[in-house]
This record gives structure tokens, C-alpha cells and sequence, in this order.
């Protein structure tokens, strides 16, 4: 009996070998991974998602889910490999992967067990996919972005870390939620670690381009009697107190992710707050990663905007850069 | 010292009670239901989304997740609560609480226990909205559909259950990956229990109007040298299989809750596969709900388009009918 | 013979009268209307629209024309009549009908005639919608919604003008292109008249929080050496510009509605330039509308941003309120 | 002074030229073009669109245009330019150039015109975007599709003609408006000639995988008592009635344009009714360009869908083909 396929097509090519222009890799398949990929999906970001994991069921089961509804989803190709080689002609790789802090281990024993984990994937990625660009995202965000920098040996623009895209997101949304307007309406930055010594520049909050300082000097600051640098606490506690009430933070990065992937495939030139080799900003003498609102296009980071910060927040970011280094000195390659 | 707000804004109206159109609340905050909340919030549906569920530590997580990255959303407003009062208003109400089967219990158990659930549930929520829809995702999916339309009061059209909707994009994308060609050009249709014994409707599966049983009158039959019944066959294992490998299913049931919301929302006639009361038609006697394709439109359901059937395929349907009769008599309102 | 449609479906409703709840209709058709339908349905702000006009055949073939494509618009549902019963329970109401400037009229002839316009539609359109919501776009803009605003009877925060929607969407645009950046990350406002006296607030014209003015403090002034004003001059003359070269405008200001429309009808309370009713604010005692940033949500506009602005900026605003008046008492209801 | 743009920014690369991967060209922009531009952009399928035209008053006119509301469009890049070198990169060009039949002109004559500015245009197209796809838009389509073919060397799977996507698009909206459903769920198939000659498919129309013929055996032919026919009739008659009421069509052809495009973008394998070479397919044994259900992909087209043809159909297929021929043979290249 002849066979149905053969018989319903007439083929065009012999071989017929399509190559998607946007292609995005997300490895490490976790609650922030999956997120991500569903954003990047659901927001039509991109048409061709690959997911990487060691963890076979687990990802044959991930991709089975989402597959199973690609009839709602502009039919992207979505595939799925415990082998890297599934994310070749990747034009960006999210890197989600990464080992959680013992009860007990140092930061730095942390960090050099992450470092253990980009050595084994950071060059095969780049060997896969030599002109790709590398979105960091796993913790400690800045220094790994630094780590994927050294490992994969691409020019700087093309080593990006989620960093404080995500704090200032949370951060326009308290803002926002406090004066009843949209969150896109409310305009703020949070720069420097991506953590618990982020920095937010109170000079540049505005909404409409009135800023708020001038209705309130000592907004941000200890004596302001209304009390706005809560804002800023409650962005440092969020994934705490999300990891209390849930477990684990899973869609503000996800949806931070894929705002960040869109930009850059897009090729947008949009700001963005992620992390960038700052050695040289900001009277920062060091050679690492932090936040600072940045120029996004197809090249990854292009240019740095260059904001007037105060003496306290230079002060800030500077320490931030040292303590950083600092944890970088110890770290093996 | 003036209160920013205060100076910030003229306000135009004295209470500023803002009233959403297109208000959807999700009960029940599993994997599914914020897997469909997501969807929902990330395709824009929706911009004004409840959650509810009795377990508020996670409750208040997922709100604060979503909420940090609305920045993301065009900024949607999300609200939850345990009080089902957060979901007054609703135009459509999508239920996917209920308990799981423990070891050893019989199935009519589980559907009593999850009757119990709906009856705490279901009269205060149309109490809230009176003029809503209920889209029940819940399983057993087709009992608890004729459950929460018993005890709702609303007219049949109102009362959806989200049925073999999901089952069809599976089929679709078993299918449509042997012609490799895209799911959306994939028809397909599963029909009658959303489950084990769900039913192909082998006559209309087709690509650009040519029915696949033209080319091969043995599809989906035993004596198939292609074996085009294993598509089927995979459907009916999915979910089991997935639940194997990665523990729940999620994406793909929520882009198919968000599927059915749409063409709610936006009033569309589109035919879906959902669970609909099936009483005198296809030689069913009995008063139960099962999958059909229906027209979907702001009404909920408003007709149900009667497919030519085969006498094994209508026996099939009428067995599930009969064996989902015998349940419900058990059931205690 | 049966009927086709009666076998193929089974009713569940004897009478379907469906109910969109995000009815928008578009009053005039010219280039301006269109393009406003065409964007408000690609960008799937409403998925029903109904188009008025008084010339039959050309709206009988803009409505075939869309409908000939709704298969590609997400099964939108598009009217048309030059009966204004079609408008009936609109949510948003677009008026871009009017007549243009006869050779040698004076502008206050102008603006009679198309008061006179205005008088045979507003109080119609609102008895067949008495819950909605204007957008005026005709022009001038600001007086046309004023009287619209009298005609209508409705309350303040319920009539709208695009006002400088589109002239701060002109600047950013201009203002980007020579930074290099997407306009979405530059901020920019201009307010007052919409048309030649609208007024370019330089002072909160800004990158990431960074205020332009901080670097050049001469921006937006005559002695400013980067001659940063040329772009509000090209925004003043944009639409001279535009007309003279290809006979009309259309994309840029069907999107500023379709964007206005959006905000609206999913509630978010974002930020936008439109023209409202600005007696006593900025120093102005006169019933006029002008456009000052406003918070839209699904009661129009909720509240006004009060901008810090420059004794030269409010000069340039209340002179324009005067302006507007003197004409506005010439104006026969 | 120091420059303002040198100041705000660090740069991170010297060269900062970027490159889309997505990038369109637009080849004429009359009503049709503008229309495909514009739902392009609305509908998201490209960041990058250039157009082209002779006329540069109207091109610099529509070019402002699209910028003005370039802040609604997602940032997207838009260039336009008379010289063809602006197309430079393209994945796909859109040619929609065309003259116009003059009164009491032959057909033949007409064709040998629009041969000749293919022949000004082609050849550089592909110059510059050697590894571009064709979409062929202008009329008569079927053969400037072919003589595209011929002139761009390019091999037959990236030359596509438009072809009767839009036939199909208006047959399933009229036949959807008979049944009360939405057009997407309203299956059916115009092939064959793009225009007057162009041959429904009765026997693969459906709803839900029911085939209409299996209600009416007589749908689609003469003596059907309801009449079926009418609206092939009226797909017919379309382009002619709304040319006759608005004095162009745009809209649906514009989003028939988007939809190919975003098909071929996007890699999506979906099943499209576009203009290909059709010799050796249903018995026709000449080499033209008809339409036929084509698998999309990022290949252009990758095959074709063999439907089962009646007799009657298969007729005047050959037919269409031969009179194609004919007229193929007059041109002079």
C-alpha cells in the first residue's frame, strides 16, 4: 500500500533542511527556565525554543507539555536535548542552569560550583553557535555573566546578564501601585548588583517626566515621612519573601526574559537595565558585571547610558564592583 | 508636608471605581490553574484576572510574581484572595480546584469529594456574578461540568467544561508532526469523554479539505499497516505520560483554558471542542455532558455542530454517556 | 430539501443575541478612520467595530473590504451603516468626521461648519450609547471636543480629545533618531494645542530618568548650539509635511487612537497626552480643553499629571486657552 | 560644548552596524503596498521593512508616516528609499509594482508592460538579497509570478505568488456568514487561477471536519436549491465590487500579504493557497504558476498539497493553465 504522506505531498526540495533566524536555547529547565521558554512562546518572541537539561524526564516531559499545545501557540518548533548540540544555530542561549547554596557553604564555594557548571557547558554553547549571544541569568547573576564572558571568549556586547531588568520592574510596579497609574507609566531604574545591593536612582523616578524629587526632596531617603525607599525594601525582599510564600520565583524573571530576548531579536535599541562590563563607568576600576540601563539590538549590548548619579550612589556601585572583585579573585577557571 | 499624590495628579472624578469588561477568575491555583492565569495574562485576554484559593501563603506568591513583572503584561491588573468575593464581577470563571484520588479509592469517591468542593464553591461564585460563565476544568471534567451546572442554576450555555479541547491540539500535533506540516493546518477533532475513552473522528481528519481516508480507508482502524491509530493512542497516554516525567501537566492545558476564553471574550463563533450537555443528540438519552464541537461566542455556547458519525463512533459515545449517567445517580447534591 | 444549516447545527438558544463588551465605532472613514480601524483591529484592541459614514457605497466597500480579510483578523466582527443605530452600546465612540478648510474660510467658519457637523451626530450617538465614552479626533481637535463634551452631556472624564498623542509619539520618534535609541526608551511630552501652539515641555525630556537639560542646559532653546528644538519645529510642521507629500495623514494617527483606545478599554490607567477639560489648572480660567498628560482608564480620563512647568511654558499654554475661548464664544450650538 | 549624544552614552562597539534577521521589503506602494506595510508592522511579523517606489514625494510621505507612530509599533525600523539598494538583507520582497490596464488595452499588452518593469526590478532585487524569497503580488499574478521566476534565477520554491490566499480568505468569511461561525473555523479551498477562473474546491468544505457536501451532494453546482455557488460567485466578483465602491482594494489583500509573510518567517510549515509551478500536478503539462495548497516555511515552498479533484475541477485547472500558457508564449523577455 502506498504511503499517505507520499501520496497527499508533492515536495518541492530534497532536502528540505529550514533554518530558523531566531532561535533562542534556554538551558536549565527549572521553574525560571520553563517560564521563560512559555513567555518567550506565549509573547511570540521567537518561533524555535530548544531546552537543555540533564535531567531526561524531566525535559522529555516539558517538551511533550508544551508541544501538545504549539496548536495554540503560531506552531514554533519546539525541541528538547540532554545535548547541547540541540541548541546549534542558537541566535541567543539563556542561561538559566545552576546549583542552589547548601545549608551552611560559603558564597564563594557557591559561586565556584556554578563556575564548575558554566566550564562544562559556556564552551561547547559557543562552539554550537559561534555567533550567538549569551543571556545570563543564573545566581549570583553579575559574576556569572562575568564567568560566561571569560569562558566563551565573545566580545563584551555580546555577554549580557539579566541583573536588574527584573528589580525594576518589580520597582515601577510599587511605585505605581502607590500612585494608582500603570506600571509603564512609572518610570524608575535600579543599577548596580542584582540583589541585595541594588541601587535605585531616586533622582530619575518620574511619571511624565515630573520627577518625583521635586514635589519631595527626601524622597528615598531615611527622614522622607512618606516613607518611599520601602519601595526599594520591598524590591531587595521580593524573592525572598517569593521563595517563602511559593517556593521559588519563576514568572517576573520569566516575563523579564523574554522582554530582554524580544529587544534584542527584534533588534529594538531599547533601554534596558542588564548587566555589562561597567571597568571604566561610574569610577569603577574593576573588571566586572553590574547593572546599568543599556542599549539593546541585535548586537546585545551596544552602548551604556551614562546617568548623573550622586556621590552616595557612585559610592554604592564602587562597592558593589569591590566586593565582586573580590569573590572573582578566588574563583578557578 | 503635602502628600505627593496629592500634588502629583488633579483628580476628575471623586471615586474613581474603574469597572474591567473582560474580568476572568481562575479558582484553583495548581500548576493548571496558573498555567492558564499566565496564559491568559501573557496571550492578553485578559487585563483583569482574579486568583483565588484556600492556600493563601502561595496564593499571596503567585499574586506578587505576576504582579512584579505587570511591568511586562500591558499592564493587566491581578488580584487574589481566599474570600470569594475577589472574583465579583466576573465575565468567565475558570474552575481547577478540586482533590486529587488518593491510594485505593474508588473513582465515584473522588467525584463525591470533588462534588463537595463545588458545592462550596459554585453557588457563591454565581452569587458574585450572576450574569457569568463557568468554565470547569476540573476532573473528571465532564461529571463535575454537569456538577457545577446543576448546582450554578445558569442556563446550559453558560456552563462549559474545557473537555476534549486539549485532547484535539494533542491529536493535532501527533498528527500534524508525521505530515510535518504545522498543528493549525492539522484538523482533527476528539470528541466525547475528555479521558480515557475520548473518541477520534477518524471521517473528518483532513489537510486543506483532503481527508486523510481517502488516501488510506483503513486510518485509524486496526488493520492499518500505518497504525495512524497510535496519534490516538498517544493522546489517550498523555497525560499519564507527561505526569510520569515531570510530574503534572500544565502548559498545554493552560493555552487551551486561555484558547476557550478567547473566543468567550472576544465573541468569536469559533467551533471548539468543549463538554456541553449532550441530551438527544447522537442517540444520547441520558443527561450528561460531553465534548462536541461547539460555537463559542459570548453567550458561552450557542450551538453544537452535529458531525456525521459511524456506528462504532456513536456506540462509543453513547457507552461513555451510559457509564457517566451511572456515576452521577451516585452523587450526592 | 432540509436546510443545511439546521442539520449541520443544533441550538442551544432560541435567540443568540450576543453582547461584545469592547464595542468601539469609528464616526467618519476618511484616511484618518481607517487607518484608526485597521489598527485598532491588527493590534486586536476591540474585536468589534462598527464604521459610520454619509457616503454608502464607499463605507459598503471598506466593510467588504475588511470583512475579506477577517479570517486574518482574529474573527473580529465589523459593521457599517450610515444609520447611526449601528453604533448602538459602544464603549468607545471615535469621531474623525468633519469638513476641511475651504479657500479663504476663516478659521471660525471652519469651525462652525463642523460644529454643525458635530450637532447632528453627538446627541444621536449618545442616546444609542448612553454609557460610553468619546474620542474626538477631528480637527481643531480641542475645540471640536469641547463641543463635543456640551453636545453630549456627558461628564468631563468621559469625552476625550487625541489631542498631542501623536505630537509627543512625533517627538520621541525624532528625538531618538538622533540618540540612536527606540522611541519607547525616550521620553518626551509635549502638551497644550494640538497643532501649531503645542508646547514641548524640554524640562522633563529624558533617557533612563537622565534629563537631557542635565547635559545641555540650553536644550529646546534658541541659543542651544545642537539646535535640539528643530524636533518640535518637525513635529509642528509634521503634518504639513505629510500632506504635502502624500495627500493626507493616516498610519501615525490611526495608531495614537488605536493606543488611546487600548488604554481605555483594558483599564490600565497609563499615561497619555490628551486633550481635556483644563480650567483650573496651570494658571488657566477658561472652559477649554487642551492636552496635558492624563491617566486613562475605563472611565476615561481619571486624573491630570500636574507637570512642573516653566513661566515661559505657562505663558505659552494659557495664551492658548485664550485663544481657544475667543473662538469658542464666537461658536453657535 | 560637549555633544550631548557623546556624553549620554558609553558606547561598547565602533561600528554598531546591526543586521535584522527578519527584514521585508516592499516593492510599490500604492493602496496595497501601504496596506501590506502597515499590517506587517501592526501585526508584528517584521522589525525591519523598507520600501520602495519611483515616486519619492509620496514614498518620503508614507515613510513619515509609519515613523510618526513608530513609538505604537514596537520600535520597529523603517526605511524607504527609490534606489533598490535600500532592499539590500531581505528575507522576503514583496513586489506589488505594477501599471494598469489602459482603456480599450489587450490583455497581452498589459502583461508585456508589467514583464517590463519586472525586468527593471527583478534582476537587482536579487542582486542585492541573493538569498531572498519572492512574494509576488501584482496582476496577473500567476504569470508575473512566473515571469519573476524566470528573471530572478532564483529556484522555483522561493518564487511565490500571492495568488488566491486572498480567494480563500473571502470565501471562508462568506460561506462562515451563511453558517454563523467564524471565518477560521469555516474550511475552504479556492484554487487555480488568481482571479476570474479561479476553481472552489466544494468537495473539501467543512466545518469541523464535516463536509458540507455529505448535508447538500448538489452544494456548489447549479441546480443547489440554497444557492451554495453564490459565493464562489461573490469571491468573483470581490476585487471588482470593492474597486467599483472605494476604488481600490487594500485591506484584505494587505493581510493576506502579512499572513504568507509571517508563515514564511516564522518557518511555521503551515498549509497557505499561494501561486506555484504547477507543472507536472493534476495533469497539467505546462509551465505555469497556479495555486495550489502549499506548505510554507522558511524555504518558501517546501510542497504541495494533492487534493482529490473532480473531474470538472481538474478541467478547468488545465484550462486556466493552457490560456496561461498562451499568453506566456507572447512575452518577450
Amino acid at each position: 500500500m502506498p504511503i499517505l504522506k507520499e501520496e497527499l505531498f508533492q515536495e518541492l526540495l530534497d532536502n528540505d533542511n529550514t533554518k530558523s533566524s531566531n532561535k533562542i536555547t534556554i538551558v536549565g529547565i527549572g521553574a525560571v527556565g520553563m517560564a521563560a521558554a512559555f513567555s518567550i512562546l506565549t509573547q511570540n518572541v521567537s518561533s524555535d525554543v530548544a531546552l537543555v537539561d540533564i535531567f531526561e524526564d524531566k525535559l522529555k516531559g516539558e517538551l511533550m507539555d508544551l508541544q501538545h499545545g504549539s496548536n495554540f501557540l503560531k506552531n514554533a518548533k519546539i525541541s528538547a536535548s540532554s545535548d547541547l548540540a540541540v541548541s546549534a544555530g542558537s541566535r541567543l542561549i539563556v542561561v538559566t542552569a545552576g546549583v542552589r547554596q547548601k545549608e551552611g557553604e560559603s558564597r564563594l564555594n557557591l559561586v565556584q560550583r556554578n563556575v564548575d557548571v558554566m566550564k562544562t557547558i559556556i564552551p561547547k554553547l559557543v562552539e554550537y553557535s559561534p555567533e550567538t549571544t549569551l543571556l545570563i541569568v543564573s545566581n549570583p547573576c553579575d559574576i556569572l555573566t562575568y564567568v560566561a564572558w571569560k569562558l566563551s571568549g565573545l566580545p563584551k556586547n555580546r555577554v549580557i546578564g539579566s541583573g536588574t531588568n527584573l528589580d525594576s520592574s518589580r520597582f515601577r510596579f510599587l511605585l505605581a501601585q502607590r500612585l494608582k497609574i500603570a506600571p509603564t507609566s512609572m518610570h524608575g531604574w535600579i543599577i548596580g548588583e542584582h540583589g541585595d545591593s541594588s541601587v535605585p536612582v531616586w533622582s530619575g523616578v518620574n511619571v511624565a517626566g515630573v520627577c518625583l524629587r521635586d514635589f519631595n526632596p527626601n524622597i528615598g531617603k531615611e527622614d522622607d515621612s512618606e516613607n518611599w525607599n520601602q519601595c526599594h525594601d520591598e524590591v531587595v525582599n521580593a524573592a525572598y519573601e517569593v521563595i517563602k510564600l511559593k517556593g521559588y520565583t519563576s514568572w517576573a524573571i520569566g516575563l523579564s526574559i523574554s522582554d530582554i530576548a524580544s529587544a534584542f531579536l527584534c533588534n529594538t535599541n531599547s533601554v534596558k537595565a542588564v548587566s555589562t562590563l561597567v571597568k571604566g563607568i561610574h569610577g569603577i576600576d574593576k573588571e566586572v558585571f553590574l547593572s546599568l540601563p543599556c542599549v539593546v539590538n541585535s548586537n546585545g549590548i551596544s552602548s551604556i547610558v551614562i546617568q548623573k548619579l550622586s556621590a552616595d550612589e557612585l559610592k554604592k556601585l564602587q562597592a558593589s564592583a569591590n566586593l565582586i572583585d573580590e569573590i572573582q579573585k578566588g574563583i578557578k577557571f
